[in-house]
């Protein structure tokens, strides 16, 4: 056991880089991305999928990979690669009433070629509005059956003329790849941290750019730290690959993971959510559940068990690898309006957002590191403080204060069947600020981490 | 597996039994019974139980059962044989102030025989009557030592008049036997449902004709379907009888019993009530609790832990045996003020009480069918349902329809460890409504019982 | 297993003891020897715990011993013996403005000699105060670090007067012993229940001279007891006197202690605690927290988790012992005004107070005696209790009297898992309540202890 180890490795290194954490700085950066990857015109494969990759590699390096298009991974088929390069409705004074360049939405993702003359009565089955939305653009894919078809307001429907209509969709659909990115940051221990998101979504904000750009953020803060854990984060598009990347790695993934969260929907300024991995009990939820709790403040907190909607965490929590992946979210997925619509858009994200999330996933990372189980170094007794200078000599009328109680409280529970966050727990209060005296402690050789040499 | 099995076997046949039951159809022969069974005299043993047990196999064939007199069994012996022709109390004018015919309450079952002259304070001793409730007769008994004695209203008391009095009970007490019936409906599992009712009491409607009535229903209907689990019902005498029924099949039954209830007090249109087995955690509690929630509707739901008062579930309870045996009821023994006395007569019960709790117990057997662990058969990652057309090809803005919802919980906790009722709980929607989606996923492979073949 | 046992050994006697407890008697007996143990000057060393361990060796025998300074326990080495004859301020006048023959607080604990002229400005730094407190004498010790001081009313300090002053602190520090004293009860179980408490401090009541005093009156009344456990009642310094017992003993007290408590706080008549041992589940704490719950009455009653501030619970508890020790307190140490302080004198405890304390341990006792795992010795299906005469046999209309239920309670969940804690707390009533109807069971061979021979 090194010295710097005992001098509290990365959560005390941690501790340093999230006080200066500002919405000015990561937070203004983290907005700029945002702003640049929003166009892109990102589907499960293709051009703006590995155009939004290079991107964030910028952020800290990733590692690209591909399968080929008819790659089997379980009960899935990698389908063919889709390319758009343009797509309209043009009225018949070949105005464009529908515009593919004004946003990616308003093509049915994946929609096969199209060219020609439609009447309104052939149009119509291949439009699709939200008449309760009548201002927002729906999304809407068609990834593994033929189709095509235009995303419209409904107002805009309301208004596009008797037709007939001339019709482009100028798309493509062949044998070519589809593309992920990881990258693992080796700790001291081949015990592992999961941080996955997705990038398959063209321009919407919240449900998805924010998971991506707070995870290339995580990447370059953990870089450079003294981890214990390895981590190891991943960039698949939705379901397809984080599927893949489970037939790739998911053997090792069941030995090696100790918890594990899917990072989407991080963007806005909501109350904080953690919906729990299947199992609801492991470390990823004891720990995502005591930080969000004691991170809440001013915001609502809601945890809730597993439900198979939502992202990979699907996957992953299959029972065939029964991951401990949970997720902490803000506005979650399907229970806000502008969800899977144009209106989750640039101004529904906010660097106010995404740095509390950003925040918030770093003192998850802060207390992983930390909340190991304890072994009291002199169980039988308390040990004498008060010779090493850690305890007064002088016994007073009154209390004693919050650091020594915190010290009192380590020892007393260090049975390696506790934690920091076990700990924390009984006394309500936040398991990062236990961190000077897990250090002192350990460096009195009065406490060790039952899983060290 | 046979296909049938695949198509749901018994859980889809009682779901068209149930949607067909009404309280004109089979409510309006329930109440046929109790008028039927009324006014017969019973006891634990003798010629009354052994009518009634009679009229009940004309339900559904029942197998008849008998052991002698001095039968030992456990701490227990069997007493002789007791019945009764005639009995009354004659005042000085020769009325008959008591009179037998007009109800078997009047006589303290098992009463030894008495005939001659008693003055009122001779006769008092003999007397039981309820002041509290003045217009009800008690029902009084003295199996175990020799007694006899009248139950009297306390109004018929207040002017019973002067004496002396003629007083006759003519009954025997003499070497016999105790009569009881079961029924084994074998299922494709040697694993035990065990339905258990008693039949003992006199002229008393909700305790205790209720009981026998809806287990003769549940009989008949369960006899022609295609049952995962064998059903044992047992009719007996109260207390010796399912003593002496241990006796015999005790062994066994401590094998193979999954779940098990007592059918008592279901006859009138009170709450409902689970009263839970001894050990409180069994598959009879999971699937009892959960359709009485699931089924209360305007009732009110009362759910509690065991005591060792009630009925027949103390002795499968006990520790030697501590069967996993729970009870529902609607107004429960001992609880309402009509209970052990005349006013729980044929007004007290209803056809629309028995039909609800008829089909409250034909929903535990159908929920008990379909509650077996899940297995996955295609654990990693989510199957594809798209390519089985059981998922929609096309992904839209908005939320997924219910039955979708359904197939994805059922797969998503198919671990072996959960069941329909605990998927359900987490849902909170009835078990039965997965009946569908279990028989979809069954056909196509997707999900298979972690106990069969 | 002797006849005398069935009659129900300790828990009957107990029943009759406690019975005849009162305040007048044993409660203003406990307050005479207050009143006889407040003036004496105690340490964690020395003449005084000396003096007050012969005092309370009047009640009833304890056996003394002691070790040497220098003696290592563990992290800990005994300090050496402090003495004090006497300890003044005086002023310019010759007066005692500070008088250690008025109270034994005024001198700071293991206070080194001085004698000499100091300033004012000199003195200060000595003196001890609570400013909050203006008239209470606070209570300070520096047992291992050399120092001296003075405790004074911040009145007091007020009023000192300009100086110079005349400083003695007529006190030796020597080579010498730590005595403690201990006793242990033998019962028919080598397995024990541990009774500890600590004498240190000087003249305050309710911490601490309420604890040895309620011990040691116990250890009067257990003495003739026909046990069932073997008591160890323990009387030591705090902290450095239970490390020394450890010890000695620590690896005895692991296998053998089945329950335990820290006496402490319990002279006043506030509301009632109990502290949990750390495991918190363990007999110790199911016995307690009963007790004390059906023992309230108009008191409030305050359960909580184990936390490593208090007193000796924190050496027996600790991670290499872990033992099952918890704490029942009336006001507990560092939650009332008058803690640490000179207030804390024999008004702030009574006879009522003493008396209730003195109560609740002994029921506390006597459930530990009866709190053992119940055997249903004729467990097949109820046993016939009419035939014994402990059931009527007459069946009437309405319910059963409490002993009979009581009785089918013990059987019912007599399987050697239960005991008759859980069992009354499924009744909601006190587990001694029991008693008889335990006694009528074990007699006729009904019931059994699972750990009984």
């Amino acid at each position: 056991l090194s010295q710097s180890n005992k001098n509290g490795g990365a959560w005390g290194q941690l501790e340093t880089i999230i006080s200066g954490i500002s919405v000015r700085g990561e937070g203004r950066s983290m907005m700029d991305y945002a702003e640049r990857l929003f166009p892109i015109a990102r589907s499960i494969t293709g051009d703006g999928l590995r155009e939004s990759i290079k991107i964030l590699s910028g952020v800290a390096e990733l590692d690209f990979h591909s399968v080929p298009t008819g790659y089997n991974a379980f009960d899935w088929t990698v389908p063919r690669e889709w390319n758009i390069r343009d797509a309209y409705v043009k009225n018949n004074e070949g105005q464009r009433v529908v515009d593919w360049r004004k946003s990616n939405l308003h093509v049915v993702g994946y929609s096969i070629p199209v060219s020609g003359q439609y009447t309104l009565d052939e149009l119509i089955p291949h439009i699709h509005t939200l008449p309760d939305q009548p201002d927002a653009i729906p999304y809407v894919t068609s990834y593994y059956e033929d189709r095509w078809g235009f995303c419209l307001t409904h107002d805009q429907l309301q208004n596009i003329g008797p037709g007939p209509f001339e019709v482009l969709i100028d798309s493509t659909l062949t044998p070519g790849v589809l593309n992920y990115a990881d990258r693992v940051l080796t700790g001291e221990s081949g015990k592992e941290i999961l941080l996955s998101t997705y990038l398959c979504h063209p321009s919407m904000a919240n449900n998805e750019l924010s998971g991506p750009i707070v995870m290339a953020f995580l990447n370059s803060i953990l870089e450079p730290l003294d981890l214990h854990y390895t981590y190891r984060l991943v960039l698949v598009p939705e379901t397809i690959g984080s599927i893949v990347y489970l037939s790739k790695h998911g053997d090792h993934l069941r030995e090696a993971v100790e918890a594990g969260y899917v990072i989407t929907c991080v963007g806005d300024d909501g109350p904080i959510n953690y919906k729990r991995s299947r199992r609801g009990t492991t470390l990823a939820d004891r720990v995502a559940e005591h930080v969000v709790k004691q991170s809440g403040g001013d915001y609502a907190v809601n945890i809730e068990d597993f439900f198979p909607g939502g992202s990979d965490e699907r996957q992953y929590c299959s029972p065939g690898f029964d991951l401990p992946v949970g997720s902490v979210t803000r506005s979650m997925y399907g229970r806000y309006p502008e969800y899977h619509t144009s209106l989750d858009d640039l101004n529904f994200i906010s660097a106010e957002g995404l740095t509390k999330s950003l925040v918030i996933y770093l003192r998850i990372i802060q207390v992983l590191e930390m909340a190991r189980p304890l072994v009291n170094l002199s169980p039988y007794g308390e040990p004498q403080l008060g010779k090493r200078s850690l305890y007064p000599t002088l016994g007073t009328a009154k209390g004693r204060d919050v650091s020594v109680d915190r010290m009192m409280h380590l020892l007393a529970f260090a049975d390696d069947q506790h934690d920091v966050v076990s700990i924390a727990d009984r006394m309500s209060v936040p398991a990062w600020e236990f961190a000077p005296e897990l250090d002192i402690l350990r460096k009195a050789e009065l406490l060790a981490f039952g899983d060290e040499d």
